[in-house]
């Protein structure tokens, strides 16, 4: 029986033209679909399994300046909280299942069985069945991204968001964290709540430590979950354009050019001296050329080139997962592929293929119209 | 009279087509057509004067990795030239007039004014009318690009192809150094002439001098002209990145990427040790970043930013010149205007909008989604 999907998605138009873009996928013998991209003010990675909707994650603007972007921005108090680099991850329970998915909407069945390991989430969903668990998932062992945190050992889940998984409307600040309080949920980490000019100044000295031990940035936020704004540390930048110069023609373009202006607000912004200034320029292009050296040198040496990562679970999890990727046409190399009590860990690399075959192209001569 | 179109560019369909993508305009009176971007395989920059056609200087390749791209390219004798940085012109006689055609097929007053002050071609045109000399304008006065020579005090014009006008057939390269001694008028520097393997050698040899002194690079040609192969200095892709990332809203993306790779391949083939890869990526991210934070800081001075030049001339040629630029829709801020011993000299930017407004935007507060 199906649904009125103009109803439920709020559309101004009949729902044929946005439930075409959705994609099907399998998880466990059960169909589901979702979207790949951001259409009809549906966000991205929206996902509809049976009748039931998990609305996406909506896509958070970015502040260049915070000295004018937070005062722009908000209003009334504002929360200012730690952002973590893992993957963002929504985790729902559907007719008694508990289901992880990506940002991009897919049902991960590593992620789904990681997250299980991690939290018990029984209690929050059986008084809270139309709600989600809006994460980040983070830790050395995943299959999508890799930043250490000296607090995860193997990996972690902080909720930083709880949303009606139909209307994707969040719960108040406050009601989330003590609803992570209660169901013993673990959170990112809270700086405090503050009128709009004091959160510029928290902002500011939390993004200078969270630079010095090597973390993201923070997310801040109205008190009503509803308004969102980030800003980043020069520690990711240069460690995005290090993951990004190692495999240049697979990354690249917009990618250098974002962190680059991020980078000189931020230098502005912070009062750099020119000596700082030189500093923070000889150590974006240490993060740029280094590796892009080193992996022109790999190819050369006929290393494979691309995105490292271990995983490690259940064998029919992991054996999903791979395969879930070479379906996805990724050429995946693994490096070491082993039982460690009872769990499967595989080491492999996403191999990046324009890297390779570009820069095997020019080693060999090929030459460019520029 | 119109000339059979089809036949004169060696096109398989009709011209129309091509004919329609030519534009219009003006030079003293007379109305000509040229060509902003290559197509059916007629050059970017191709103009028809009348019935009279001077082809498009033709986009050169461009070499990361001279090891294998001169072996690959050529089979025979290479001719090593420096390529000087400046910006390419291609000089007629049409009727009895001196016309000086930019890369997109301009006819540019002050370039036409710059070159009869410079060269006395007469001698050359008066034996070879159906050729054109196409050549590097370059010193500090023009209004297109600024890059300082020790031997050029003003402007200088130096040759480094003669060609036939309608064709675009070059004449070989012993000859065009014949001609151009012949006739007086100056050319680029030449390295000799070797076999590939050898001219590998000596073009890193060149490019190590010519990067030590600032300069831009090499050109590599097959003895008949008709195979050219570039190749340029770690110094000038700073420079280009200065350039670009002073005004990053304007040029940028692409342009970043590929001076990046120019560097990495270039850090390989020439043996960077360790700390030679560091140096190198520390002056790369300087190019980089230092420019950037001045424009950001210039900006939020209201400091007007854009490309500086100086032109000095015929006060008429002057005029028309500012008045194209302004047709064109540019915003030209001119900081000195003023009569020098009968010449005008004036100092202008063309103001880079774009990155002046987007610089404001972020520093008022505006966000961006990424």
């Amino acid at each position: 029986m199906a649904r009125d999907w103009a109803t439920v998605f709020d559309l101004d138009t009949d729902a044929a033209d946005l439930l075409e873009h959705f994609e099907r996928e399998w998880f466990e013998g059960r169909q589901y679909r979702h979207l790949p991209d951001a259409r009809h003010g549906v966000e991205r990675g929206t996902a509809i399994v049976g009748d039931a909707v998990v609305r996406g994650y909506p896509s958070m603007p970015r502040a260049l300046v915070l000295a004018t972007a937070v005062p722009e921005r908000f209003d009334g108090p504002v929360a200012v909280e730690e952002k973590l680099n893992g993957y963002n991850v929504r985790v729902a329970r559907i007719d008694g299942d508990l289901l992880a998915f990506t940002r991009s909407g897919y049902v991960c069945p590593y992620t789904t069985a990681k997250v299980e390991s991690l939290l018990d989430p029984a209690g929050f969903f059986d008084a809270h069945p139309g709600k989600m668990l809006c994460g980040e998932l983070v830790g050395p062992e995943n299959p999508y991204t890799e930043h250490d945190y000296a607090e995860v050992a193997e990996a972690g889940f902080y909720v930083f968001d709880v949303r009606d998984r139909e209307t994707g409307d969040p719960v108040p600040v406050e009601r989330r964290r003590d609803l992570c309080a209660d169901y013993d949920l673990a959170t990112v980490r809270q700086f405090g709540t503050y009128t709009p000019a004091a959160a510029v100044g928290v902002a500011r000295e939390a993004i200078r430590d969270l630079d010095a031990t090597g973390r993201e940035g923070v997310v801040l936020k109205s008190v009503d979950g509803r308004r969102a704004l980030k800003y980043t540390t020069s520690a990711i930048h240069r460690a995005d354009l290090e993951h990004a110069f190692a495999l240049p023609f697979d990354y690249g373009r917009d990618f250098l050019f974002t962190r680059v202006l991020r980078e000189a607000f931020q230098a502005v912004e912070f009062g750099d001296s020119t000596a700082e200034v030189h500093e923070r320029a000889r150590r974006l292009g240490e993060a740029i050329l280094v590796p892009a050296v080193e992996t022109v040198r790999a190819v050369e040496a006929g290393e494979p080139v691309g995105d490292d990562h271990t995983v490690r679970g259940d064998p029919a999890v992991i054996e999903s997962l791979l395969s879930h990727f070479r379906d996805q046409g990724l050429e995946v190399h693994v490096e070491r592929d082993e039982r460690v009590d009872g769990e499967r860990v595989v080491a492999f690399t996403k191999v990046a293929r324009a890297t390779r075959d570009k820069t095997e192209y020019y080693l060999e001569g090929g030459t460019v119209d520029e």
